[in-house]
């Protein structure tokens, strides 16, 4: 039988063919443990570079929960928690992983009402935090009585692109970054998906915006082209002077450090990163077009590589069979919301054979 | 100057004289320690037969937040949450001590419609949660495909007084604890006000009701007639076989133990913990009715000896001066509601000297 | 049937009779709650006034293991341990409360050689760490190319009485003070029984001396006629700016603070504290020589309130019958040590009585 | 310049050759995510069979600390400490992982006198808790009276290979197993060297032996021919319901889990972990010969892939120029240990060249 495609999420795949060229070519190459070694060095300073943070120091963790956690407990102090769309991945989807390491998480309203008048359902708001939100949980928390009894607000997350493949426009990132540094909260954006965030054809966010906007963020490579490896960026330098035992300590001290180092050293070379970025938001172009063609209702409206759509419960056990998807939600009895992933290896032809069955 | 008087809070004064009267009298016996000696054997005895549970395991430590934060880390697996309203004291009012032991809150809105025609602002079911959203939240979180990612509701946590003064009736009870029992999930009551909910006038629901209907509850001493101490009742026996450990793990355990036994065997001897508690409902329904006599607007419809109010800020500034209040919230830039809360001891010359400058 | 005399332990009994008479007088004096009231400001500006630290931050705390694991998550980053002898409180007889929030206890050899002649199993300097291991630990550690991937000593605990009723001398407290401040390692002083060292015949230590040479420690009120209450002093101001989250996380503020500023307040008035620890001191003289003079052999060379002698089980038995001891540990097949314990309150004729039966 | 050849660790280098083979075959296969894929389940049903362990649940973790914190928090309630020899890497070399996860580690001695008469400093045993002293730890545990205020022993975790490269027999693992059954304590195995104890030419344990006598064990990955991973074998099945989310709240869950299934399944197919494993050995066996006919001091007799001699500093700092060794310790002022590893990949020529050296 022949295998499946499925458009189920960007992580289905194994890495970009030069990854693993490279991984061969470098084999018995002997590597000093644990990311002291030179590969690292260089893919540290090409990162630097693309973000045009000379002064930035920069980490390469395995996977995003594992990230999430390390940096938030890296940024708050033990009566601090992390503000967060109620929807964002350390709120909804970690399993707890926060608060295993001892934080609360303060979380806002996500579902901003739509003001785009845009043919979804939910706009090109969803899953974003509002500046305005932001600021009245920070000056509500300060302005109430009984503060030092509640959870102080010690750092705010975002993810860009959000869960739901929505993206802060540069003049929103700037708005909550002003409120951060006037409050001395650091900044945090999730880069799970963040190449597909940065070669939308909707943002006017760039790399470098965003270094010189938020205080720590990372570059995904799990979904974006590499085995896998996230790249954690302090934009002004670690908040710690070492750094090393607390990612010992959160399991996350990878012993051959090296293959994340060599992943995005391959990417961060002759643009792979972005142009493999690209090639997931073309496919999702072409791929919301035909939908749209075809009559499909748009769940939400994501200028990313994660498309969402309202089926017949009837055509989707028939699309079933062939190809696969992700599950979003019902929304009726007879109608489901799923999702449809592009990646940074999805072709033209993985179009065509899926809409074969749409 | 003479002593303000105040009505900011129900752990303004000391303990019942019968209590200190007993301390004084046992003051050079000699005692075991850690809560292994005779009284609290007999205070244990005394609260299992009020509550009608012989199987019950009962326990005393120091105040709210310790109880909260070791009875959940009992109850809960380390991937489990506590379920709460959103205004629950573990949730809003703890400084994160349930996420400091390693747990998330899922919260419940708990500001439901004023069904009740009521005249205050907020009906007599604000801060409570609703069974159909409890149950929405549990078979929401089972139908989801990635709940393995999420957080499981493995305890629910209700305060009875709420944190707003208000009630669940004995019908409301039965469906949550029902809910609870198809779904394995331990039910905990916290009663730091207790006796106010007992001693209500519009209340059916007993201490016997409670000790039926939940797993684990405790009986506030600190607020109702005791210096400190609340006595924990696991209704069908204690979920671990080592219970000293994780009190000591908390740093719960009091060396002097029996401090808190000679308290609630005290509260518990001749129904001196009703009685007490009586006073101050008594206390508070003719504060009620003086408040609306003169026309102060009631804010929440409160069955218990907690009384909210919204003040004119230039009133208020007046009342500043002579008696001590509660600050509640801003409603408006020349508005804002106060709580004015009874206790075991306030008398009926508290409430005249009270009302000379309302 | 008489009640038993004990000298099982120093928290036997209940307060000083000044501490209730003055619980009594104020009992209905509405105070503030956790620790903001006048009281607890008297009681913590007497305490910096007898350690001459005027610049100290002064806090009050329930009881030992809450206070320690309190204060060591204070003073640690999440990446350090506390250095502490392996027969200190928080290594051996907390129930893992140190791990509990997160931090190794890093434990050096506290039963160094007899090098006094004393005539005790144990010489006066069981329980004790000794500069040079200290040092050789600290040093170890960083000379260690692999430290970064082991746990960072970051603060030291030392107990003054020790567990073992051993006292440091002044000489001793400023060798490791010194070592403490050249690697910037702060020391933390848990004083459950400092009373009894400060008035100990064999210290040359004072409580100035210790808020000198000190960066935290605390002042034990359980074990020296207080209900219970220990307070602790930052000698050069709190490590934090918020310490009330962080007490508060650990279920560790006592809603009605005042109760413990109260019992220090009066503690610290007309050099109580003081006196009354010398009665246990006196008491303790008189009885070491009594048993010395009946041939009991000394086990620990103790100058303080405990006092250790090995007894033969048969004899052991019949005292049981008439007075309470501390079980310490079995010698042999036939003879067992036991602790007795004198305190504020012991009396002539309470050492007469346990006499009799020895 | 020539790369200098490195005998430092045996992390050093890449996966096996068919592993990258394989990856490179099935980049573009697309797999369902965090372990749910049926390459795992393959690896799973191999590594079962060679364990003759039908009823175990096999899991694949990314490296040591992590699957060591992971699977101790499993295994523990919260009360309880893991007991493991001071050397052990779950005492010494993980950062204080296991106490960031709450809970402490129960030290044994594991220096034990030489009993082989064998020519090194130290023996073959060090590295190894002795049945003796676990029986010893877990008796004196619940004799002591005051043990619920102390730290439970709850699991007991030993390291085959140690740190040292010493191996347990037949015999020892027995006991130990006996006793951990006995006390009903489960036993957890640190397999990180795993095929090099297995193939060690002095050693009479099978890997069949191992599923026999532990409860849970992991066949180490990282330093034996995998990039990276662990596989986890619960003997009996796993000790939770849902290992998924624990796994998750660790930051431990791949989201492309198939490449740990990948690595496992090609390393359990035609006795590839077996025959590479053997390599280490051969080769190390080889080099120990020749280390001795130089007349090199043998400082542990190790029967594994790890190798320890005293240099004189002069003569290492030559061979520092040329070949990558391990630091272990200082001897003197003049003298150093080193550790010489042999890998899965080790050649002659390695040999040789590094004996021009020495």
């Amino acid at each position: 039988m022949a295998k499946k495609i499925s458009f189920s999420s960007d992580y289905t795949k194994g890495a970009h063919p030069r990854i693993l060229e490279r991984l061969a070519e470098t084999n018995f190459d002997q590597q000093p443990g644990y990311g002291t070694d030179d590969i690292c060095k260089s893919a540290a300073e090409k990162i630097k570079k693309a973000c045009n943070a000379p002064q930035a120091d920069v980490f390469f963790l395995v996977g995003g929960t594992q990230t999430n956690q390390t940096i938030i407990d890296m940024l708050l102090k033990p009566y601090e928690g992390v503000v967060a769309a109620q929807t964002g991945h350390v709120a909804a989807h970690e399993a707890g992983a926060i608060e295993f390491s001892g934080h609360k998480v303060l979380t806002l309203n996500s579902f901003p009402e739509d003001s785009n008048n845009s043919k979804a359902v939910y706009s090109d708001q969803v899953g974003k935090i509002m500046a305005k939100d932001l600021r009245a949980l920070i000056d509500g928390f300060y302005a109430d009585d009984n503060h030092e009894h509640m959870v102080f607000p010690g750092a705010v997350y975002i993810s860009h692109p959000t869960e739901y493949g929505t993206l802060y426009s540069k003049a929103e990132l700037e708005e909550i970054s002003a409120i951060c540094r006037e409050k001395k909260i650091p900044l945090f954006l999730d880069g799970a998906r963040l190449g597909y965030g940065l070669m939308s054809r909707r943002t006017d966010v760039t790399l470098e915006d965003i270094a010189k906007l938020v205080d720590v963020f990372y570059i995904g490579g799990t979904k974006v082209g590499a085995l896998f490896g996230e790249a954690v960026v302090f934009t002004k330098g670690a908040p710690t002077a070492h750094p090393v035992p607390i990612i010992k300590q959160h399991g996350a001290l990878l012993a051959k450090g090296w293959l994340l180092g060599l992943q995005f050293d391959t990417l961060f070379k002759d643009n792979l990163y972005m142009d493999i970025s690209k090639n997931a938001i073309d496919m999702a172009e072409i791929l919301r077009a035909k939908l749209e063609e075809k009559g499909y209702p748009i769940y939400i409206d994501s200028p990313t590589n994660q498309q969402f759509i309202v089926m017949e419960d009837d055509k989707l056990s028939v699309l079933a069979e062939h190809v696969g998807y992700g599950f979003w939600e019902k929304t009726d009895e007879n109608h489901t919301v799923i999702r449809l992933a592009t990646d940074w290896a999805t072709t033209k032809e993985d179009i065509e054979e899926l809409m074969k069955w749409l």
